[in-house]
Parts: C-alpha cells; sequence; structure tokens
C-alpha cells in the first residue's frame, strides 16, 4: 500500500545556531535552512520566513527541540515557553506559540536533548531500545530521556548534568566551573572543565594522563547514576568530548564498578559495549528529533 | 448513574508478610488476609487458596506488588518472575503466571514501590502529581517513580537506594553496610546503618546528636539527585525511619542546598513543604497500590 508522504516541519533551537527544516517520516530531510541564534525578535523572524517560504507544502505538524530550560508543564500559562535563562532576552520567549498561531498546526515542543534521545530511538543507536538516555558532553552535560518511547517531563524535565558524582581521588583540589554548583557533573567533566583542570583539551593530552581516568570515572558514575533511577535500555553519548572515542572503555568499566555487581541484567555485567554506546546520527540528531517531536504531535508516532 | 462495582484482587507480596484483599476502584477493601511469608511452595498455595475462596467475586483482574527485584521486561520468557535473589527459593518464581492461569484474569505486576507510588497517587498524597517518586527509608531504602502516572520501567525498576551520595564531613569513617555497595545510600541511610553508625535507632538519639544532620544531608541528596534525573512534581516519602517527622525540614532544606538555585520552580524554592510529603496511606499504600496494579491491567485507569 503506498500512501501520500506527510510532511512535517522542524526547528532546532540552538543557542548559537538555529535550524529550520522540512523532512518526511522516514527522517527524509527535504528542505534545510540554517542561521545563527541572534536575539528572538530576528531569530523567530527568520523561523517565520522559512515555513512561510514552504507554505505550500501543507505541513503535518512542526516540532522543536530548543535549549532550556522549558516550560513543560501543561498546566502552564507559559507552557512552550523558555524559563529563565541567562540568554538575553530569550526567557518567556513562546517560539512553540508563535508557530500554533501562524501556521495553524499542530507543535510538538521540547529539550534539544529530549529530541535527540527521540530522533536516535526512532532512526539511530537506540532503535530497540523504547526507554533510553541521550547524553551530550561538550560545552555543557545535558541529558535526555525516553521512557516507553516518550520524552519523560515531571516538574520540568531531566538536567542531569548537574547530578554530584563523589569526586575522584586524583581529582581532589579542582573546584570545578559550574556557576550553580561548582564542582557538579557539568562543573568537573564538561569540555571547559577539562580544559581549567587541565589546560587543554582531552585530545591533546596523552593517554597516560590523569585526566583520562577522572573523566570516564565521572562519566561512568553518571551512567551508574540514571540505571539506578531511570533504569534505561540503552545509554548513547555524544557531543564534543565523547569524540574521543577511547573514552568508552573506561566509563563502562567506571560504570561497572559503581554498580557493583547489583544489577543482575546481562546488558550491564556482559554486553556493555552495547549498552553504552555512540550516537549514530551525530550532528543530525537535533533536527531529526524536532520532525520525531513534529510526528508525535502528528499523532503518527 | 450508578453501575455495578467491579471487583479487583490484591497481592502485597512482602518478605516477610504477604497480605491478599479484594476491592473496588475506590480504593474500599471488602475482605483481607494476611500470612508470612515461608517458603514459596507454602506461601503461594495460601494466596491460592485466599482467592479460590472468594471465587464467586469474579474479580476484573489481580495485582501484585512485589518484593524484587523481579523480570519486568516484557519480551524476557522470564516476565513477571522475581529475579536473582538471597531469599532462599524464590529466585524465579512466577507469582503472576500462577494468578493468570489459575484465575484467568488479567493480572498487573509491579514492585512493591511503583505499587506504593500508584496509590498515593490514585488515594493519597501524589493525588495531584501524575509524576512523582515514592521513597520508603526503613530496613532498606526503595523508590517507585511514576511518569504521567504510569509505573517507571525500562531496563529493570529503579533501583534509588543504591546510588552514593558524598559522604557527610561529620560522616568520613563509616564503612557503610550494603554488602554490595559499602556506603552507597542504603548502606548510609537505612535504618540498620544509623544503627551500626550510632549504636541506636533514630528515635533515641538526641536531637543535637550529628546523626540527624547526616541523616537529612544524605535523604536531601538523593531528593535533589532525583530531581535531576526523574523531575518529580513531588516526592513522597515513608518507612520506618521517616516516622521520625522531624527530619522533613533537614531533608527539604539540604535538598535545596544540593539544588543550588538551578531549578527555578516555586516547588522548590518557595512551596517545598508541599513538595517533599508524607504518605497519605501509611501501611495500606501497599495493598492498595496492588489494587491500582489491577485497575491498570484491567484497563479501567
Amino acid at each position: 500500500m503506498t500512501r501520500a508522504a506527510r510532511l512535517f516541519g522542524a526547528v532546532e533551537a540552538g543557542g548559537t545556531k538555529f535550524v529550520c527544516a522540512i523532512g518526511d517520516e522516514t527522517g527524509a530531510i527535504l528542505s534545510e535552512s540554517r542561521f545563527p541564534t541572534t536575539d528572538p525578535a530576528a531569530t523567530l523572524a527568520a523561523v517565520r520566513a522559512f515555513f512561510t517560504e514552504h507554505r505550500t507544502h501543507r505541513l503535518a505538524a512542526i516540532g522543536v527541540g530548543s535549549f532550556g530550560p522549558l516550560i513543560l508543564d501543561r498546566t502552564s500559562a507559559k507552557y512552550g515557553c523558555i524559563g529563565k535563562t541567562p540568554k538575553a532576552g530569550w526567557t518567556d520567549v513562546d517560539i512553540a506559540g508563535m508557530l500554533a498561531r501562524e501556521f495553524a498546526c499542530p507543535v510538538g515542543f521540547d529539550t534539544d536533548v529530549n529530541a535527540a534521545a527521540l530522533a536516535e530511538h526512532r532512526w539511530g543507536a537506540g532503535q530497540a531500545a523504547a526507554s533510553l538516555v541521550y547524553l551530550t558532553v561538550g560545552t555543557g552535560i545535558g541529558g535526555g530521556v525516553l521512557v516507553d518511547g516518550m520524552p519523560l517531563h515531571g516538574l520540568m524535565h531531566p538536567e542531569i548534568g548537574h547530578i554530584r558524582p563523589r569526586r575522584h581521588l586524583l581529582d581532589e583540589k579542582f573546584a570545578g566551573i559550574c556557576p550553580f554548583h561548582g564542582d557538579c557533573l557539568e562543573g568537573l567533566a564538561s569540555g571547559p572543565a577539562i580544559v581549567a583542570r587541565s589546560g587543554s583539551e582531552l585530545s591533546q593530552l596523552d593517554a597516560a594522563h590523569a585526566q583520562w581516568e577522572i573523566q570516564a570515572d565521572y562519566l561512568g558514575q553518571l551512567c551508574a547514576q540514571l540505571v539506578l533511577t531511570v533504569s534505561p535500555q540503552r545509554i548513547i553519548m555524544g557531543g564534543g568530548v565523547m569524540a574521543q572515542e577511547r573514552l568508552f572503555p573506561g566509563i563502562r568499566r567506571r560504570m561497572q564498578h559503581w554498580l557493583g555487581g547489583y544489577i543482575d541484567r546481562a546488558e550491564i555485567l556482559d554486553d556493555v559495549d552495547r549498552y553504552v554506546v555512540r550516537p549514530a546520527l551525530g550532528a543530525r540528531a537535533g533536527i531529526l528529533g524536532a520532525i520525531g517531536l513534529a510526528m508525535s504531535a502528528a499523532g503518527t508516532a
């Protein structure tokens, strides 16, 4: 049986750049445009211009994956808005509301990392895992969580990057760089934290440098905490820091160390190489995730 | 409009006692029986006898809330069984399968703490919170998680009691008592851990004793980690240790401390007395949760 392909709009709303696209439910992108994030008025005007230009496509829905924090509580008058952010002018900006009003279609809205989690589940490294975590370790540390294929929300959305790992024995002096917490995970193991501690990016450091061991331990603790709280069927780790693929074996070992044999599942004890994995979609996860959010909003999921 | 009340069976399968009951969807219990947990054959025979005796009720479904670990992965051949447990003879015991075969009705099956979370959501302290965490702090530390009203599963179920808090400055010498992890949360803050550290139960210790501060800090860290990972709309804390109500203010303060103002929500910053709360159902949460699981299995949820 064939049918006319339904088309979806997608917005990847990042702190430094926006991507707008039109795609279908196979994840194929028909048209795409990218531009820098400036002030909200100019940036949203560019988003509006993109979808106005593509108006003939009669989109089934539009999905938006955005930098946070976001108001995702549907009982809130501010549902769909960006929350209190240090990014000048962006607090309370209502991207989803603007799109729904202007283009009269359902709008799906979620965090960039929840969107990436959805994309990896539909088309990437999480295809057999309806409950998974997508982590990005780069300028910051963030995580999206799917439970039974649905992005997790509650009071807000996960803010996984700010949990507190135990300090590594070789890292007792570094104060960490998170402006809120100092030595939370993001303050200790993000890209800028690595540079602040060691004076260099991870990729420039010798394999024997303690930074590798410290980094693997902190990220292994993160994975262990996630196993014990949200119990994902898979953990996908991307972002600039994770481009250093030799981190993975150490992270897996340290996750197993911190779990101490307590979670009696082959996925953790034996097949750990398939449990903590690289993303399959790379930098495409953001915009594809927004297509996925649109599909969910249109009710085709 | 009136209708004939539908009736549900319920089993609270605990490590020391079993409770069997018949109830309706208002949470009213019509009949109940309790007996000690012995070997699986004798214990399941008593469960079977209870429901055989009440066969005339034509139950819409039976719910089972059980001690764990449990196999909740529906693709597993062992779905519904108890996992590897030190409790002699109970590994691989299939309570749910036995009930489904013998009484030819849908059977809902979940952890005791997920069941308690469901009960508090339907009839107790979590009625306005579809995403919540129910914690029990007693002989052990366990947690159930609801996301949009549904108990959270993935690879397994949450095992929240085994996360690793940072060690409190006044508690650097105690090794902890968890046989798997030593100083995980359960190893540091369960009832037996308090006794092992201080030689006394919390209720016997003077209000100025450091144990109160240590305990509040560890449980506050637990709450903060949960806010950052599963983002509940409410955290309900029960169990024997939490009968010491004066723990609550300290736990709330320490949760706020560890979050460091990062989660910009009134629930955390201002109304925290309504965010971290006591259970409303007390010891009834277990059997009522099993009624809730039966209702979900029957499709009336």
